[in-house]
């Protein structure tokens, strides 16, 4: 090998796309803390710590609540494999990417994915999930995402899983963007398997997926009839590493450094509190929607069902999508999404995520495109 | 929520375990460098560079080489899901916990599993291997471990690829605790699939997975008439993000700061040189060998087949194993480790990896234990 590199140096960059979104200085510091054993009782301290920190921001009791060491498309994954057995049928809601890629889960799972579609920019309308679930009496479990990354929609999460309970099925929830950002009471709305992210509205590093399951959860994957297909992501073996009390049983090695990461991020949200920041998250939504519209930009997303952590904004007519992007990269060391899947071209996506959603933040963003697009 | 925690301050041990070692100081600066996206141009770059520091690393010009964003056990379940269908035979050898793991995957996947056991402690037997090679002629692939964690076997990988070649399968290897401490040459030894972990002789943070592919490898993936059970680990979809030259589409978040700190530990690997690292293990464990006999302590493992790297010392009679452990733990901050399975009680495993395998370990390792034993 001839060529020879040297230590990489990121440049400084504010990252207000649809994630990574700015980490936080204390989780950083962190996260560089010396590594010790993952089987270290200080360590195993660690865990039971982190778990009672997310059972916080997931606002649930389940005692199978932790952090899948892999990001939320394999946290999406270990929910998918460990409930849906070959020949179960699972309604799932798609107005964006992500429900797309819950049908890819389900079917290899040797499951049968039942799409209920929406326009992208608009939520899962309730009354056709209601119709699905009434012509599909044997349905398994009811899937979708709660804020919608490629599109900025909230859907209504309550309401989607009181329908499940309706009718006796299970429901899955992607929270990987609303997460600390938006309402989530995965108790209050009895939501029966959930997954999340690191890197988005908890401002930590990516890399890690908080799950929680519950108790309705376990029982059907303690009744399987078939091996979990994935050895890494079968949650029965999970278990015996960071379940409760008992001897902790080497699985995987854990990845501790980015625990202490996450363990900070929550200790910041649990100061802050679930209330306060689901607050701020709206405020600064206000703030850089009314700046949008001064500069004469308008949002996709219509004002009810808006996610407030990730805006969704048309570009113009006439505009350079990618040259607008490219500038604020290169002059504004600012990033902002692209759009994804059928709006690629027509929407930037602007996140204001964890600790990115700042006045400073919403500032920046504005008197950067200001110049940008003038 | 009424309990209230603070920052994690991990205490300073020094890890002499099975993995994770220690973690160069450079490792850990360069990890904690700010967050850029994964999309980044700089990024990918980053991403580049880490392909062909791996290529270095591996000993390989396989173009299919990069980082499972996960640890070791999910980049086992890459191979083996990408690689075997359903129905398709695989030979396992087995001497220890890592080929049981292997076996599993194989099931998992549909596939047979047909095993070469042997004892632990000892190498695989090549004559049994080629009477099950021919017992079994239309096997698919020959899988084993190079570098056995539970036992401290090296296994000899040449003369197993050798084997494959001969009768026309596939190799895949483990080499979690290889790479970096063993001779491992991918190109030479014509590995078709491999996979690694970060967190032993790299001496980076645990939670990524060095993978590499042949092109004989990626023939069979783009031959496959079942789609790959994963849809995080599918080769396919992943190729799409780290792909050479073609534009880099999103599959899934990277674990950006993980990524920095590996670039950084295989910057250290190359600035050294792979012979002198290879070397450096063998020095080291030859004086913890003679200092361990002083203390009347014997080795599990064979000479000629030890890894230098982990070695197994048999607890003597009379001697409480997890007491000792507990004590160098607490008086000395020093972590060995326990053994595993069928060898649970009767060794300590004491690893010199990466920047761990140092004089000064060895020293302290020695001088720790004997105040301990006596």
């Amino acid at each position: 090998m001839t060529q020879s590199f040297s230590s990489f140096t990121p440049p400084t960059r504010i990252l207000m796309g649809p994630g990574p979104s700015d980490v936080y200085p204390e989780v950083l510091t962190a996260l560089a803390r010396p590594t010790i054993g993952h089987l270290d009782p200080k360590f195993v301290d660690l865990m039971d710590e982190v778990k009672q920190l997310l059972q916080y921001a997931f606002q649930t009791e389940n005692s199978l609540t932790m952090p899948i060491s892999a990001p939320g498309s394999a946290g999406m994954e270990s929910v998918f494999v460990n409930l849906v057995e070959p020949g179960d049928k699972v309604i799932v809601c798609q107005n964006g990417v992500f429900g797309g890629r819950m049908q890819q889960n389900v079917e290899r799972c040797g499951g049968q994915a039942i799409m209920v579609q929406d326009d992208w920019g608009k939520p899962t309308d309730l009354n056709k999930v209601r119709e699905t679930l009434q012509a599909n009496p044997d349905v398994k479990a009811l899937a979708f995402v709660h804020a919608e990354t490629s599109t900025g929609v909230l859907n209504d999460a309550k309401a989607l899983c009181e329908l499940a309970r309706e009718f006796d099925c299970l429901s899955i929830v992607d929270a990987v963007t609303s997460l600390g950002g938006s309402e989530l009471r995965v108790d209050d709305w009895n939501i029966d398997a959930i997954y999340s992210g690191t890197q988005k509205c908890l401002s930590c590093i990516p890399g890690l997926s908080p799950v929680s399951f519950s108790e309705r959860a376990i029982a059907v994957i303690k009744q399987r009839t078939h091996p979990v297909q994935s050895w890494f992501l079968d949650m029965d073996l999970v278990m015996g590493y960071w379940g409760q009390g008992a001897k902790r049983a080497y699985h995987h090695t854990a990845p501790v450094n980015s625990i202490y990461a996450l363990h900070e991020s929550l200790l910041i949200l649990q100061q802050e509190g679930l209330q306060k920041a689901w607050e701020r998250h709206h405020r600064n939504h206000i703030s850089l929607k009314e700046g949008l519209e001064k500069l004469g930009l308008a949002l996709l997303v219509e004002e009810k069902y808006r996610l407030p952590q990730l805006n969704m904004v048309l570009i113009p007519d006439g505009v350079d999508d990618a040259k607008v992007r490219n500038r604020l990269l290169n002059e504004f060391n600012l990033e902002i999404g692209a759009g994804l899947g059928s709006l690629a071209g027509k929407v930037w996506r602007i996140g204001l995520m964890g600790c990115g959603s700042s006045q400073k933040n919403v500032g920046y963003c504005l008197s950067s495109l200001e110049a940008v697009l003038n």
